[in-house]
């Protein structure tokens, strides 16, 4: 196995110089960002004074990622190429910092931290101080998609940002701890679903420095055999350059890159000349180098150069140890500023030759600020899609299926910037109308009977939700438009990366040189209420909770109860821009209410009175049925049908809600419905019987400072399910039609003994249910024929 | 690379009959399950009344499972082994449970599913049918810990059940769909972690059958040589074995699990001889057999065996489609029944002989009811690790610090049953005194300054969250204890994970004959409120949302405020059973406020009055001031101190909460405080004034029905911060003691006039604070060296 390059000593030693005078600036500069308040340029002798209160960032990765930086720019200058970094190691941004501000990007987008020595001054003093930047790569980093703060994400993120992408190289580092993770491993299999004829590069670059806070790595403590044998096992050619001796690496580091580079350029190209496309084996680099290289060889007697003890601050006591002070200066100097810096502060100008111009800086590569490439999709009219409704319930449909023919006609008309990802779920979530049009993405080998798959394919889909979600948003980061569709529960999957999503979206609404991105759609459908085979382990409605405690400016809820009603709000939410919105749609066949006029008027408005299921015209209700979601919405009108036959003189109001957040005070969130409207809505003092969808007491978390509060009763999932039929489950969970008329009674005053006999009619009709499916198997007819009377 | 097996064709015909006739049985009890409602030996022609009305179950993978049974059925005899199954591919519950009924163990726990006629109609009918068992491999089927709904936790899991259980063997069936998510692809990095001289063995099987729901697998469709050269980079020796023809398939699996058991047993006796242990390169199997093998070839034209259409249900259309029915009968009739069952419907005695004895088999291996080989830890007094305590808040001491040489002595005093796990954070969460006694375990290669790694030790790290979990679980499982410690941002990798735990636990309680395990224990520290050097990304109190979703009855969230309550708790969380326990406690230094023996009633009641604090003696308050978690506490008591000194006539009352689950009322959860006891304490009608680590509104669900609802004020995180100091994320936050003042005289009527100008006084100092801060990069010495009055 080839894996390691004979040095092909082309740099002279006149380029190795200044590779390594640039790496020594870098260096240079991410320790001062570590440790100094003051003094940056060394041009006094260090004291106690110079050094910040609390030293934080990571040093250990920095030296690496400084080497990885410089060389890259070698290349992008040789080779005019169009590069990004995905930064893997978030701790490392001392480094990135560093780069940025030595190409004068960092200057560019915050002017106060100028490129001379007050503003070397200000770039070491504001990083991880309060007040400043942060610790990360974050999003305040120019050229950044990644902040890399919870590990695991780097390298879907770099292939998210490649598709469709086919001038762009994504450099990615990995850091060995990083690779430990289960996202990160399975996003090296990445390669099968990417098309070298219409996407980008990715260059994974797995950099060993060994160790972790206090473990060494898995992957620097296996046999570098197994290592190279487990890559190339995932398809990749590695190469390896490791090292400690700066020349030596510098030499063998551009040799390594350049013929790297030649392989992806000579894969590119035979895929773009109209050859058969296979999958290529990509070339990747593995790089060794000791962790805090450069850093102290030792601290008070103990190794720290190479060791685990490198990984963060390597002198904790400068401030307090005149020694570690003493150390700090002679590391500092080591680096030799005055050969670096000129009298004013700037970088040399031999260092200049090494900054790519313009927008291929990495750190100035538009693709980076997504925002700024971002086109509208353009967006068929989603009312050609229309489900013609003959009455209140019928026809009956699929609401995922009859949005199928929209999607699919949104990739034709953005062939360019638009993908659909899920788990393996797109045909059994009822969107396989896309294939009329498009393929699933695979490189990998196909056989006779396969269905669809092809390399160009805009189908995203492989079995792991944290890929389809780092794809997405790598893809979304650098400016495209996407929907990821998955099975309700198993979203949680991904609760963690939505996390970070979430958190990158609201510190970039402050940030004013980034621009608003596409809108993380999620499409969730295989919900908790139809795991009719699936059972308990499919169960869990608790995402809409787990989103809804993330910022109310960038989290939005959609429950369409029916397919026009899903049809305008996906429209909605692929216009949108800088949320994360959530859709939970059914697959299987159910009535449709409304009409697309009426869909419309009522997605738009979020909540409504529906007219033609209620009996209080004119009036105010003796009570409000709430619902929201397509099932609690059925059993809603089941009920309205039950009370209108049983008890014709009870108004009854329905109100459903597609729009979660217009239940929260206007206060709370930019949806919400003003006080006023939601109490003529909801009434100030009657019975409101809420149906939802989910845990029953996020409608209590969102209402809780209504008016008529008090009087809401909320019906929902209270974690009981298993493999039983659709009827069965709403009443393991009393949402059934006979047990909200049951609350009804139970709550309107003076109902209880007028209607106690209505009452014991409805625990019959629960009984007979269940009786009939234990022993039939499936629901009662009553029940599976019921239709809203026309 | 030696990857496929010579076929030592060692097996008579007559063996390979009988194998391939119980294969056949299993599958024949398979497909049973799935379609037939009655006629279970098919004694009178198939007719429409004999199939259930909803097919569902997968076939796809029961075939390749039934074999795998079978065939370490054979070795189990042969070799006397104890092992037992985890079956990744869930869904292939009718496979597993045909094998489980076919060696008597569910008629042992299921009487009434008897091994005759009736009993297998019984079987039959009960699968996934409403009011039987559900449709995966769920903890109703004896034999499993691993119910496989949600995919990527069965080599995990595997590893967990083989830690210290030295002569175990845990067979792992690993789906090649499974094989593609993020938590199976880290998993295979457990062999770097077990120690063949004290731990069992774990024999992957990865099942090649190619493919998911509707596309082909990756593992299946990328060259076979970079499939093995993958696994032998994850360390593993794999022996292949492939085909469609059942007879050859017999023999070359017999000889290949013979070399593997071969190879296992001499790994564990070299490692057990004394020799020095290193990383052994386990051997596993790759089975590569068609999908739905032995099923329909082709339906409605269509070919099913060997493609995505075997997935489910091949013949959908029985009920309605005479053909399909035809095709049905003639697919159950080439099993030959006749041949397998006899005239009562027992298994034919030829088939006994390869059923294990007792706890041999598979499905009656004590290890998978832990509950049954669970042994109560031998828990050292905690009160000998108390800090003693001066005056409230002195010492300053870090909890989980004082905390560690607990745990140590635990680890001490149960060197067979416990466990630590985390994300290489054991040391950095305060915990390093547990290195005195034991080491990190690692198998791969040390050097010299490696800190505390050796194949014996009793601390799991590993930077995956997926792993911890998995290998956590899969112990507890099988009748262990174990802590898991992580930080409390990333605990929600885990979310989905814990969903799944939770519902087995919840599941399990009503299944007579499963007996209770160990609790789930989380020790979260380095918590929202201390991420002075990580910032933002790091910052995410929701774990507790999303555990609260779950059942009461299994779920308990803790928030010690010092380092003698954290000692109280963790004590009661390792004695409790069958719950999940949350805990969450800082590692920096901070206040203990109260002596062991304070601690062990505050800890027993959950929450109480703080009288030391309050200054409502003998009186009904103004104020209640409430407090959860470490942070608050110390920002509560502040505020108390503060009013104390400027509004002396105020009468406030200081009330802290440990045990979360107390606020909820009696009938929501087992902990909740009975309503006339929350009454007393925090008043019917007197402004509350919350200080809570987490979403503020989790306080507003808990306590919604409490009579003074209406009158709690809640501050905690919403979701602001970024790398600062600490007293800084406080006042983002609005959690500060000095807006705790405000809050209260905002609330306290009569206050706002009477207070306005200490109201003024604390607007200053919030500004005077927050400029310092930003001037010096740290906290205001005030703060910083703020102390409860002595």
């Amino acid at each position: 196995m080839k894996t390691s390059l004979d040095p092909r000593l082309r740099l002279t030693d006149e380029e190795v110089g200044r590779l390594d005078a640039y790496w020594r600036a870098a260096n240079y500069l991410s320790v001062g960002q570590i440790y100094l308040l003051a003094n940056p340029l060394l041009r006094e002798p260090l004291t106690r004074e110079h050094i910040k209160p609390r030293l934080l960032g990571h040093w250990g990765t920095d030296p690496g990622l400084n080497l990885v930086y410089v060389h890259l720019n070698r290349a992008i200058v040789a080779r005019d190429l169009d590069a990004m970094l995905v930064t893997g190691p978030g701790h490392g941004a001392p480094a990135i910092i560093a780069n940025t501000w030595l190409e004068g990007t960092f200057t560019e987008v915050y002017p106060s931290v100028s490129r001379d020595e007050a503003g070397m001054g200000r770039l070491f003093r504001q990083f991880s101080f309060p007040g400043g930047i942060p610790s990360h790569v974050a999003a305040d980093v120019p050229g950044s998609i990644h902040e890399g703060g919870e590990l695991g994400y780097s390298l879907s993120h770099a292939y998210g940002a490649a598709f469709d992408n086919p001038d762009l190289l994504v450099a990615c580092v990995v850091g060995d701890g990083e690779a430990e993770t289960g996202p990160l491993a399975a996003s090296w299999f990445s390669d099968v679903f990417l098309n070298p004829a219409r996407d980008g590069a990715v260059l994974p670059i797995l950099h060993l420095n060994g160790y972790k806070i206090a473990n060494p790595t898995v992957l620097a403590r296996i046999p570098p055999d197994d290592l190279l044998s487990m890559l190339r096992g995932f398809g990749y050619q590695p190469y390896l350059v490791a090292g400690d001796e700066p020349a030596r690496v510098h030499r063998e580091l551009a040799a390594a890159l350049d013929r790297i580079l030649d392989e992806i350029a000579e894969i590119q190209r035979r895929a773009r000349s109209g050859e058969r496309i296979e999958r290529p084996r990509w070339p990747m680099l593995v790089l060794r180098t000791p962790k805090g290289w450069t850093g102290p060889a030792e601290v008070d007697g103990e190794p720290v150069e190479g060791t685990f003890r490198a990984h963060q601050v390597p002198l904790q006591g400068v401030r307090d140890d005149p020694e570690h002070l003493a150390q700090l200066e002679r590391w500092l100097r080591s680096y030799r500023p005055e050969e670096l810096f000129d009298a004013t502060g700037a970088p040399v100008a031999d260092l200049a030759g090494l900054v790519p111009r313009g927008h291929r800086r990495m750190s100035a590569n538009p693709h980076t600020n997504g925002g700024t490439v971002l086109h509208d999709l353009v967006l068929p009219d989603f009312r050609d899609h229309a489900v013609p409704v003959d009455r209140p319930g019928l026809p009956m449909v699929g609401a995922t299926g009859a949005l199928g023919g929209w999607i699919r006609d949104v990739i034709t008309a953005n062939p360019d910037r638009f993908r659909l990802f899920g788990p393996d779920e797109v045909e059994s979530n009822g969107l396989a109308d896309v294939f009329d049009v498009t393929d699933r993405a695979f490189l990998g080998r196909t056989e006779p009977g396969d269905d669809h798959l092809s390399p160009g394919g805009r189908v995203m889909e492989v079995l792991s939700e944290h890929l389809c979600q780092g794809w997405l948003e790598g893809y979304l980061l650098t400016g495209r438009h996407g929907v990821f569709t998955s099975y309700e529960a198993f979203i949680h999957i991904v609760d963690s990366m939505l996390n970070q999503h979430a958190k990158w979206l609201k510190v970039t609404r402050d940030i004013p040189w980034r621009r608003p991105l596409a809108s993380l759609n999620y499409l969730l459908s295989s919900h908790v209420w139809r795991q009719d085979h699936n059972g308990f382990s499919h169960q869990d409605p608790g995402f809409i909770d787990h989103v809804t405690n993330k910022k109310a400016e960038i989290i939005r809820v959609y429950l369409p109860p029916d397919a026009n009603t899903l049809l305008c709000t996906m429209d909605h939410c692929l216009r949108s821009r800088h949320y994360i919105n959530v859709v939970i749609a059914g697959k299987q066949s159910a009535p449709t209410w409304l009409s697309m006029e009426q869909a419309v008027l009522h997605t738009q408005r979020g909540l409504g009175i529906w007219d033609w299921a209620s009996t209080d015209t004119g009036h105010e209700p003796d009570v409000v049925l709430g619902c929201a979601g397509d099932v609690p919405t059925l059993e809603t009108l089941a009920a309205a049908d039950l009370l209108r036959r049983h008890l014709p003189q009870l108004r009854v109001r329905v109100v459903n809600v597609v729009d979660l957040m217009r239940l929260q005070p206007a206060t709370d969130h930019p949806h919400g419905l003003p006080d006023a409207q939601f109490d003529t809505i909801f009434t100030r003092d009657k019975p409101i019987i809420f149906a939802y969808h989910g845990y029953p007491w996020l409608i209590h978390r969102l209402t809780y400072r209504r008016t008529n509060h008090d009087n809401l009763h909320v019906r929902g999932y209270r974690e009981e399910g298993t493999t039983t039929t659709p009827f069965d489950m709403v009443m393991l969970n009393d949402l059934d039609r006979f047990h909200l008329v049951m609350d009804v009674i139970d709550r309107v005053p003076g109902l209880a003994t007028r209607a106690a006999h209505l009452r014991q009619m409805m625990v019959d009709a629960r009984q007979e249910c269940r009786d009939h499916t234990r022993r039939y198997g499936e629901d009662h007819p009553q029940i599976a024929q019921w239709q809203w009377p026309g």
